[in-house]
């Protein structure tokens, strides 16, 4: 019988340090909005996705010829050629292109999560891709939230929590972190009207006040694709399962 | 009409900073063991609790006479009088008795909670009384979850969504905090069966292999005095509602 692997989920990148595991896979997750807009954006052709933590990084990158999407607090900056919307992410831009990224809070979560066995974008519009390449791999399990300026979100522990209870259905896992079972729990009780249930997030808020929150839906649509965003060295690559 | 007054919930003292607030009363739980032991000594009649955060600090006032109550991961120190069990709090040790007194997470809690406008510790012990001085306060209100070396933990988790849960049935609350309706969520789920629900938790675990786990259900009982333990200057003092 093979050895169950532990799942851990992280639910802000501010305690990443107490949850740190170089032989777990990390899973990372900003449903609103750049893991879901990574995920589009492979969708529609981009070739290789560089996140970028600072401001600064993606200017330099934007004049060394980059094609650059940035924001913060949701709000595009000026030099970049565009937001974090994933509707930003169309064909006509992104096919076959790098696109150099940098947002709020996914982008440094990604980099964050490199010291893991291996980074994965995760979104609702990939999660069973997801699933399956964890099952796949067998390794151990981190879920790491993006969260709002390192505080707590809804909708990613939502998707952290789904990752869970997909996870735990096979003999493959176990958990005994608290963060995961919260999350697993959080995510049954309103994973029959996603949409509903995030209504009340604060991130929902904030996102109506810019009116950014036209993505709301679309960020939780399960299953829209097969790619899995996968590091490698410093910039996102996807894998088709 | 009154304004409403506003609610979060700190899931970790790693996250802290990010829900600060000079203006909320703090409500610093650590449901296993330091909060409700804190409730139980005042309950068997101790006169002050000075929380201590290191444990050169706890042996200095120890050499100094005071009667001190210090553990780390569970287990009491060899200097100390006793540990951080509720059933150590007898009142034939404690009673008019000053207690110095550092445990693993929830006196670091306290200490940092301080720069709210007024520090309750709150326990599922007293928590009926911990609602009832909220709601005759009316003051904006932060929950602090001790958690385990600053990871999120269920059973403190619960004791503050029980609060917002009560909160937000009167008028002068609301909330938009992420982690405060998460917690409100979970303790909905947990709350008919209180004990069951956490012997899923990780501190649970824990405890049984130490041979701690003779408080669970002690620490989860609910509305056992109505004392509210109170932040004044460095040490805590009862005040009963």
């Amino acid at each position: 019988m093979k050895e169950k692997k532990k799942i851990e989920v992280c639910l802000s990148p501010a305690l990443y340090k107490e949850y740190e595991n170089e032989n777990a896979i990390v899973v990372v997750t900003d449903i609103l909005r750049a893991s879901s807009a990574i995920v589009a954006a492979f969708m529609n052709g981009a070739k290789k996705i560089i996140p970028v933590g600072t401001l600064e990084e993606a200017k330099a990158m934007k004049e060394a010829g980059y094609m650059v999407a940035a924001e913060r607090d949701g709000i595009v900056r000026d030099f970049a050629d565009f937001g974090n919307s994933p509707f930003n992410f169309t064909p006509e831009r992104v096919k076959n292109n790098d696109i150099v990224y940098s947002t709020t809070n996914g982008t440094q979560a990604i980099q964050l999560a490199s010291s893991g066995k291996q980074v994965l974008v995760g979104a609702f519009l990939n999660i069973e891709a997801i699933v399956k390449y964890l099952i796949a791999k067998n390794d151990e399990v981190l879920v790491l939230c993006a969260g709002w300026k390192n505080k707590f979100c809804l909708e990613d522990t939502l998707m952290a929590g789904a990752v869970v209870d997909e996870l735990l259905k096979t003999d493959g896992f176990y958990t005994i972190c608290d963060s995961a079972l919260a999350a697993q729990d959080l995510w049954r009780i309103a994973k029959d009207d996603l949409v509903a249930y995030v209504q009340k997030a604060a991130q929902r808020t904030r996102l109506k006040l810019n009116n950014l929150d036209d993505v709301i839906e679309y960020c939780h649509t399960l299953n829209q694709t097969s790619i899995v965003p996968i590091l490698e060295e410093d910039y996102l690559v996807s894998l088709k399962l």
